[in-house]
C-alpha cells in the first residue's frame, strides 16, 4: 500500500483574480505512509490565513488552491504504526501538518517552530506533492498532527479551537496567563474572542482593548472583566504598569502597536499572534527601555498544547461563538472574515457527496 | 541643617553650540535631607548617554550642563535616618538618583522602572533643584542610590561598572545568563565588553558579533567563545535557533536588529540596552513569528542587583578595560567616545582642587 495515491475533492480557488471563487476540483493526496491517518472532513474553520493566503498578500497566490486548517473528522484509515488514533476516531487537524520529528523542537514539545515545518496548506510534503487544506472532503496527516477530540467537544464547537484557539492559548499558557495575572487582548475577532474566553478559563483578569464599543457587550459575555475603548481617552496613561501580557490579534501593518507598550508592567510582553502582510510600524526604544517591555511573536501551538487547550474547553465547557454555513458558501464565509463580519468564527460543514 | 544648600564645583558645558567645551563652574547642590549622603567625587566613568546628552540626541541640551553617572567617591557627610553606609565609606552612584520610593516598582526591586524616577543629571529632584552629574567634586544622594563598594575593588575599576556593567548586568541576571545558555552581544564598547566579561562570569556560553575582525582578540581574551564577523558569511543561517539571550549595545537608529531574530532559539530574547536618538528600524513580524522569539529594552539595574554585581566582580576578580584621564581632559574623553575610540571605557579621575 505504500505508494497508493488517494484523490480528495475540495473547493478550490483555481483563478487567482478571483480569490473568492470556490469550484470544486480533484487533487492528489499525499503518499500514504504506515504513520499517517486519513481523515473524512465534516467540518472546517475559516481562518484569517485563508484570507491573507488567497488575496495574495502572504506572496503570489498558486492555484489551484485549497484553504482551511481548522478541520475535524473521522479518521477512517490509520496506518499500522499509529499508536493514538483508531479508525472510527473523532480527530482534528490544524494549522500544521508535518516537520522533521527529529530536531531540538520536534522532540520538545515545540514542533511549532521546527524549521521544516510543513504548512496544512500552500506547502509541500516531503514527496514533493503540494499540501492543501480543509476546505475538501479529506486529508492525509502524519499522526503526530492528528489530534484526538473529547467527547465532550461537539465537532462544530472545536474546529476553529484548532488554529485560532490554539494560536491564542499557546502564548497564554507559555507566559503564565492565570490567577494575578492582568491578560490583555487586542482585537476581538476569531482569534481574539478565544483570547477572552481562554484567559478567563485559565483565571487572569482580562482586559478587551477594542477601536469601538461595539464589542463591549459581547466582550463582557465572554467574560472579560474590563473594556477598553482605545479611542476614547487617555489609555496609555490611565493603564500605566497594568498588564502582565497582551495578546495582539491585529494583522494590519498600521497597528500602532507601540501605545500598548507603556500599559504593561515591568518585562511584560505584548505577543502578536496577528501576521501583517508587509512590514510593521517603527518604534522608539525608549517606549521598551521605560518598563523593560517586550514585543514578541508566537506561531501556532504544540500538539501537547492542543491537547491541553482541548482538556480545558472539556472541563470549562468551553463554546466559541461560532456560525455555521454549508461548504459550498464558502465564498461567503471568506469574504465576511476579510469584512470582520465573522462572529465570530465561520465553521463550514461538509456538503461534497 | 534641613535647608543649608551645598554648591558644588564641576565641569560643565555651557554653550549647546559646543557639546564637548568643558569649564569649571559652581553650580547649588539638591537640599540636604536627612535620608542623604553627599559624596566626595573621585572617579567618575563616561558614558554614550553623556554624549547623546551632550549633542541633544534625547533632546535639546540644557546648559549649564555636568554628565557624568558613573561615580566613585568617599562619604563625606551622612544623614542621620542613613542605615547603610557611613562617614568614610567608600561609594559609588549610577545613572538614577531618585525614585518615589513608595510604588510596587520602588518596593519590589525595580525602582529602576519607577514612574518618577530621577536621572543623576538633566533632570530634577522633587525640590526643584536641576540634577547634575559626576565630573564635579561632589554629589548629594538619597542613600538609596548610593551603593557601598567592597574593598577589593579599585575606585577606576569599579567606577564604570556602576553604569555601564549595571545595565548589562541586569538583563543577564534576570534572563537566565548562566550554564547551558548560549549568550550574544552586539556591539563590543564599553557596555558589551562588560556584558561579555559578566555573562562569561556567569558560566554562559558567549558570542561576540561584530562588524569586523578588529576586536577578536579583545573579545577572546575577555573570555567570548566564539567571535561573528556579521560582514563576514551569513551568519543568520549558520546560527539558526542558537542562541537564547542577545545583548544589544548598539545606539544607532539604523541598526538592524531583525537580522539578528532568526539566530535566537524558541522564545530567546534580544534585548537592546542601547537606546539610539531616533525610530529603530521596521520589521516584519514573521521574524518574530517563526521562533516566537522576542525584542525588548531595559534600563540599568536595581540596587539589589548593583550589589550583586559588585559582589560578583569581587568574587572573580573582574577588571574591566579603561583608560584613566584627568577629569580637566573630559573634551578628549566624550569626543573619543563618540568616535568610538574608547577602549573601552574612560574613567576621569578627580583634579578639581
Amino acid at each position: 500500500m505504500a505508494s497508493s495515491q488517494k484523490t480528495f475533492k475540495g473547493y478550490g480557488v483555481t483563478n487567482p483574480n478571483h480569490w473568492s471563487d470556490f469550484k470544486v476540483i480533484d487533487y492528489p493526496a499525499k503518499n500514504w505512509e504506515e504513520t499517517d491517518v486519513e481523515v473524512a472532513i465534516t467540518h472546517c474553520g475559516v481562518c484569517g490565513s485563508d484570507v491573507h493566503t488567497l488575496t495574495g498578500g502572504w506572496g503570489a497566490l498558486k492555484t489551484p488552491m485549497i484553504v482551511g486548517h481548522e478541520i475535524v473528522g473521522t479518521a477512517v484509515r490509520v496506518g499500522s504504526k499509529v499508536k493514538g488514533i483508531k479508525k472510527g476516531d473523532r480527530v482534528g487537524i490544524g494549522a500544521q501538518i508535518g516537520s522533521c520529528y527529529s530536531c531540538r523542537q520536534c522532540k520538545n514539545d515545540n514542533e511549532n517552530y521546527c524549521l521544516k515545518k510543513i504548512d496544512t496548506y500552500a506547502s509541500q510534503y516531503p514527496d514533493g506533492v503540494r499540501t492543501q487544506g480543509g476546505f475538501a472532503n479529506g486529508i492525509i496527516a502524519n499522526e503526530q498532527y492528528v489530534f484526538p477530540i473529547p467527547d465532550g467537544l461537539s465537532s462544530a464547537n472545536v474546529a476553529s479551537m484548532l488554529c485560532a484557539g490554539l494560536t491564542v492559548f499557546s502564548p497564554l499558557k507559555r507566559n503564565g496567563a492565570g490567577p494575578g495575572k492582568k491578560v490583555g487582548v487586542i482585537g476581538m475577532g476569531g482569534l481574539g474572542h478565544y483570547a477572552v474566553i481562554f484567559a478567563k478559563a485559565m483565571g487572569a483578569d482580562v482586559y478587551v482593548f477594542s477601536s469601538s464599543t461595539s464589542k463591549r457587550e459581547d466582550a463582557k459575555k465572554m467574560g472579560a472583566d474590563h473594556f477598553v475603548c482605545t479611542s476614547d481617552g487617555n489609555f496609555t496613561e490611565d493603564l500605566r504598569f497594568t498588564l502582565d501580557l497582551i495578546i495582539s490579534t491585529r494583522d494590519a501593518e498600521d497597528f500602532p502597536f507601540e501605545q500598548f507598550l507603556p500599559i504593561l508592567d515591568v518585562h511584560g510582553m505584548l505577543i502578536s499572534v496577528g501576521l501583517a502582510d508587509n512590514l510593521l510600524p517603527q518604534t522608539s526604544i525608549f517606549n521598551y527601555a521605560s518598563n523593560g517591555s517586550f514585543f514578541g511573536g508566537s506561531h501556532i501551538g504544540s500538539k501537547k498544547e492542543a491537547l491541553e487547550m482541548l482538556a480545558l474547553a472539556t472541563e470549562k465547557n468551553i463554546k466559541p461563538w461560532i456560525e455555521e454555513i454549508p461548504m459550498k458558501d464558502a465564498k461567503r464565509a471568506v469574504e465576511g472574515v476579510k469584512a470582520n463580519k465573522a462572529h465570530f468564527r465561520y465553521v463550514l460543514v461538509q456538503d461534497i457527496n
